[in-house]
């Protein structure tokens, strides 16, 4: 028996590459055989799930700043034959880089626009850039700066482009934008829909988490419709655009990047659909599924390929909502909670490795069995 | 596919009876048809387990007392085909009837006795009596006062014989019991193999939760090896014989009761090896599988059955405590815990018939897709 595993990360206890080994590793005691694919949602660890799906990728390490200028080492993935580069925002602009006053108005991208430019002079073609756990607010503009981008006040003073800085952008100059980004394809790796500005935009959405006090959410909020209408000339921007404190924005509107879910671009370079049709099981999870689970998420794309293959699917997960017949009906033969004894949220998640393969070693037994 | 399900009760969750009904339900509707047997233990719905795997059967009320000799109804079943009496010695002699005040030394199991006597005149030929739950540590001999036995002291003043009259026996007369009870076989339902006296004793193991004060075991002790030797001329008595507070030795040695297991019991009247042989899956199950679970506890006696007739089989728990592998090497497909989300020990035990049936239905899910 051949298994297709493709688990979800266990937010806060298991990744999605521990996860599928922990499960493989299970099964193969009992006769089945695995392959795996890692999954990604474009924050940490995004790549290393694209440098476990595809060979011949490498990790590069690049000298460039964090959110707050600061030196830093950060690395991204490489693959050369496909001249294709995977780059995390939260690598060099994360939101674990916040402490000590730092906040989005003191705070920029910049650190990630250095891993683009790197990875530009290493001869990428094609950069797929991960937008979760950002910890900036900086619409985007501190990339632009590293790519050679620059932002005036009125006066014709050149701007730094932290958050600070957004409402008081006169002039974006791109003739001295670095030649290469015209021949390369930028494709964002995002679920998030929000736009860059308003009640759901990124100042109001993503800037507390990140620093900004509520009482100025308001007035940065302005600011960045300032730093959009400067730019596009226009008062909307796109859904999505606010993604990653508005680098969403930045990377569609001026580096024309296009807009995947992690878990698309996964599915398409590791040819999943394909390989569902040629295994006997899918085996899929998250550390929770529930009715949210039905809009899209990871482990119900899954099993619905899995149905369309005409194929079981089952998913291991750290917790349940909804009944069995719920999930049946989107392709899953049954979910299989992994939580097996009494135990707080604390220790289940501190247990979940071990949670984990236990209850891969028993779905293994069954099916040896059956 | 056809399942035989077995399933021991999940203490102070569910009965024997409600376990398999709910799974047997949740499989049915993954179009698997399922047999039930109701396993007992000796205790407290021993006689409804009977009941339940015994065509033919009925519950009978008689009017008896308590262990303080207060009057009440109580049942037991009764089998006409077979003369077969099902009696349980919790259900008028059974710990839940003290309280203020009541202890071994002013209680015991005359009514117990009653029940036996109406099995006698009501036709049995056989009597089952199931020797959990009880309240009393009188080594049986208010069952036998109420059978016609009789207890003298030494000035021959004829004892109640609660457990404060054990130490006072000096005579034991039989010449007035039951003439029925020569043409009676009586069997012991008891996985219990304490001895009447001494440290592993009636009184030193079981007096303390009856209600006897921890400092007069020592003198409790003495006054039933009094009565044993009494009644024996011998200072030591068989295994067994400390059950239920001693009833266990005064059906042996005076009734000549054969000591089995309820499991064994159940077993060979529901012809469950046989039974096994036809049916192509084996579920059991218990509040709890541990390392005692491989000491002959019902969920591995069933397991060790299916191996031999070469049927997997699975353990729907409560709590399981050992490695997969351990029960595996005992004929177990997989164990397969209910508990499927964090909870503590209280909910999980309120909320065992759900998580049973949510666990069924997944492994009605399993097999119905294998």
């Amino acid at each position: 028996m051949q298994a297709l595993i493709a688990i979800d990360s266990f937010k806060n206890s298991m990744t999605s590459i521990q996860a599928n080994q922990l499960v493989a590793t299970a099964l193969a005691a009992h006769g089945i055989m695995s392959q795996q694919i890692a999954i990604a949602d474009g924050g940490e660890g995004t790549v290393a799930a694209f440098l476990a799906n595809q060979p011949g990728g490498e990790r590069l390490t690049v000298a460039t700043v964090d959110v707050a200028q600061r030196p830093i080492k950060a690395t991204y993935g490489y693959f050369a034959a496909e001249q294709l580069a995977v780059i995390e925002v939260a690598a060099a602009s994360g939101i674990q880089f916040l402490s000590g006053g730092l906040n989005p108005a003191n705070t920029n991208s910049y650190g990630t626009g250095l891993l683009i430019k790197a990875a530009l002079e290493h001869g990428a073609k094609k950069i797929i850039i991960g937008l979760g756990g950002s910890g900036t607010v900086d619409g985007g503009a501190g990339i632009l700066r590293a790519l050679g981008y620059r932002f005036f006040d009125a006066a014709h003073h050149e701007l730094e482009m932290v958050g600070a800085d957004l409402g008081r952008v006169a002039e974006i100059d791109a003739t001295q934008a670095n030649t290469k980004l015209k021949h390369v394809q930028f494709i964002n790796a995002s679920d998030v829909t929000n736009p860059l500005t308003g009640e759901q935009g990124a100042a109001a959405i993503f800037g507390p988490q990140k620093g900004l006090a509520v009482e100025k959410v308001a007035q940065y909020d302005c600011a960045m419709q300032h730093y959009l209408t400067v730019a596009t000339g226009k008062v909307s921007a796109h859904l999505g655009d606010g993604a990653a404190g508005g680098i969403g924005f930045a990377l569609r509107y001026f580096l024309g990047a296009q807009v995947k879910s992690g878990f698309k671009l996964i599915a398409e370079l590791s040819q999943l659909a394909a390989r569902v049709q040629r295994v006997d099981i899918v085996i899929s999870g998250e550390g929770q599924v529930d009715d949210q689970s039905f809009m899209g998420k990871v482990p119900i794309q899954i099993s619905e390929l899995a149905q369309q293959a005409g194929k079981n699917c089952y998913l291991l997960v750290g917790n349940q909502k909804g009944a069995n017949q719920a999930f049946a009906d989107h392709g899953v033969t049954t979910v299989l909670p992994i939580v097996d004894h009494v135990s707080t949220l604390a220790e289940a998640m501190q247990q979940g490795p071990a949670n984990l393969e236990r209850m891969a070693d028993r779905l293994g037994r069954l099916l040896a069995a059956n």
